[in-house]
C-alpha cells in the first residue's frame, strides 16, 4: 500500500482507539498499518490528543519507549457526569413510572444501550486507575450498566446467579440476607469464573440498604478476591446507613409519594 | 471559536459516529459545531466514508436534501463475520469448557465486553436494513448478546423476566414447553414494554430445538408484535427439524464427547 494521508490516518486511529477503549496499541501497530515513520505517527497522535480534550471526548494517552503506545480512556469531566445525573432525574421523575407498592419502573432507561453505555462510561469513571480485573453484577436488571462499565474499563464482566446452572459446572453458591426487607436469598457463582487474588468492582443498577453489596463482598471473599469498588446507579435516602461503607452512585431517591404521583430523586451532591 | 482544522474535523466527526452507530446525524449538527461550510463538510465526510471503506470499518451512508445528513452503520463484510465465527470456534473448542453432562462452559466468551460487541455487530448485521423496533432476549445469557445487537442497531432492548417481578408492573405471562428437554417454564413481561404493532428482533446466545424462540413469537402475539428475524450465536446440529422456521446464527455445535473431551462445533457454511 502506498502513502496515507495524514486525515485518513487520523479518522483510522480515531475509530480504532473509540471502538476499543482502554486498549494499549503500540505505535508500530500504526505504524505498519500506515506504512509511515514513527514521527509522523506522533504527529498525529499529538492532534488526537488535542481534539479529544478540545470536545471533551475522554482522555488520550501516550507511554513513550520501546513498549509504548497509546491509549483511549473514556473519561468524563465531573461536569458531563453531572449532566448525565440530571438527564437521569429528569426522566426518572416521569408520573407514569409509579407502580403501585411505590415501586419505579426503570427498564426503559437501564435497557437503552445509547444510555446504558453512557451510564457505564460515569461508573466507570473514578476506576480508571484502580486496579480492576473483573467487573461483576448479579442478575437481572445491572447486566447491561455492568457489561458497559466492564467495555469502558475493558476487563471481562462476570455474573452472580440467584440458583445454581447446570450449564455453569462447579458452583460456589452462598445465602445471604437483603438489608431492607430481611428475605433470604442465594447467589451462585461458576467456581472457575474468578482466579484467587482478583480485585473486583461490584456494579449494580440499585441499592437500598446494601444487603446485595454486602453479600457480593462476602461471597467474593470466598473467592478469595476482593471487591475494591461498588458503584450502582441508583440509591435510597433510607436508611441512611448502609450495609457498606463505601460506594459510587450518580442518583439519589429520597420517596415515591403514591398518592401525590410525585418521584423525588437527586442528582448525586 | 475560530476556524477548526480539516483533520480535528474528521477525528471529531469519526469520533462521533463510531460512538453513535446507526444515528442519523444532520449536516447542519456538524457545520454548527465546527462553524464551517456544508461544502467543506461534504468534502471531510467524503474522506471519512473513503477510509471507513478502505479499511473495512463500516459503512457511512450519507442521505442529500433538507433532510440529509449521515449515518455510521456498523456492517460487516461476509469475510469479517466468518473470522468472528472460526474465532469464537476456535476458543470454544477448547476442551476444558466440557461440564460433566455434555455442557459446554461459555459465559467468559459471551461476558467479555469486546467479544460480545463483536457478535453483537454480527447478529445485527443482516438486519440493519428491516425495520425492528425492539431488540428482545430472555434472561439470562443473552442480555450481554441482545444489549450489543440493540446498541450497533440504535434500538431499545427488552428482557422477558422467567417470573412476574414486583418492580416491573402488570405483566403478561405464558406457559411455554421447551423444545428439547419438554418442560414447562414461564416466561413475563411488563405490558408497558412493547407497544402494539411493534417489530421485533429476536436474540439469543443458544438454540437447540427453538421451544424458546417459538415461546417468544407466541408472546410476541399477545403483545401484537411481530418477530421479524431470529438470531442465534450457537445452533445445535440436532434436532434439525426446529421449531421457527428461519433463523440467523453464527456458529453451528454438532456433538460434545464427553469422554473423548472433544467439543465439535463448526462456523456457519
Amino acid at each position: 500500500m502506498g502513502k496515507v494521508s495524514k486525515n485518513m490516518r487520523i479518522g483510522v486511529i480515531t475509530k480504532i482507539l473509540t471502538e476499543n477503549p482502554n486498549t494499549l496499541y503500540t505505535l508500530n501497530f500504526f505504524t505498519e498499518q500506515f506504512n509511515c515513520a514513527k514521527s509522523t505517527l506522533s504527529e498525529d497522535i499529538d492532534v488526537i490528543a488535542e481534539l479529544f480534550k478540545q470536545y471533551n471526548l475522554g482522555k488520550i494517552e501516550s507511554f513513550a519507549g520501546a513498549s509504548g503506545g497509546i491509549i483511549y480512556k473514556p473519561s468524563m469531566s465531573e461536569e458531563q457526569v453531572n449532566d448525565l445525573a440530571k438527564e437521569l432525574c429528569l426522566r426518572l421523575k416521569e408520573e407514569s413510572r409509579i407502580i403501585p407498592g411505590g415501586y419505579v419502573y426503570m427498564n426503559d432507561i437501564f435497557y437503552d444501550p445509547s444510555l446504558a453505555h453512557k451510564i457505564g462510561k460515569a461508573l466507570a469513571n473514578p476506576f480508571f486507575d484502580k486496579e480492576i480485573d473483573y467487573v461483576v453484577t448479579i442478575e437481572t436488571k445491572g447486566i447491561p450498566l455492568a457489561l458497559m462499565t466492564a467495555r469502558v474499563l475493558n476487563k471481562p464482566m462476570v455474573v452472580i446467579r440467584k440458583s445454581a446452572k447446570l450449564t455453569e459446572g462447579t458452583t460456589i453458591q452462598m445465602n445471604y440476607i437483603t438489608g431492607s426487607s430481611k428475605t433470604i436469598k442465594t447467589m451462585s457463582l461458576a467456581k472457575r469464573a474468578i482466579p484467587k487474588g482478583s480485585k473486583i468492582l461490584f456494579v449494580d443498577d440499585f441499592m437500598k440498604a446494601g444487603g446485595t453489596a454486602r453479600g457480593v463482598i462476602d461471597l467474593m471473599d470466598e473467592f478469595e478476591a476482593e471487591v475494591v469498588g461498588v458503584a450502582v446507579v441508583m440509591t435510597t435516602k433510607w436508611p441512611e446507613e448502609k450495609l457498606v461503607d463505601d460506594f459510587y452512585y450518580l442518583v439519589e431517591l429520597e420517596n415515591v409519594y403514591e398518592e401525590e404521583k410525585e418521584i423525588k430523586v437527586y442528582p448525586k451532591k
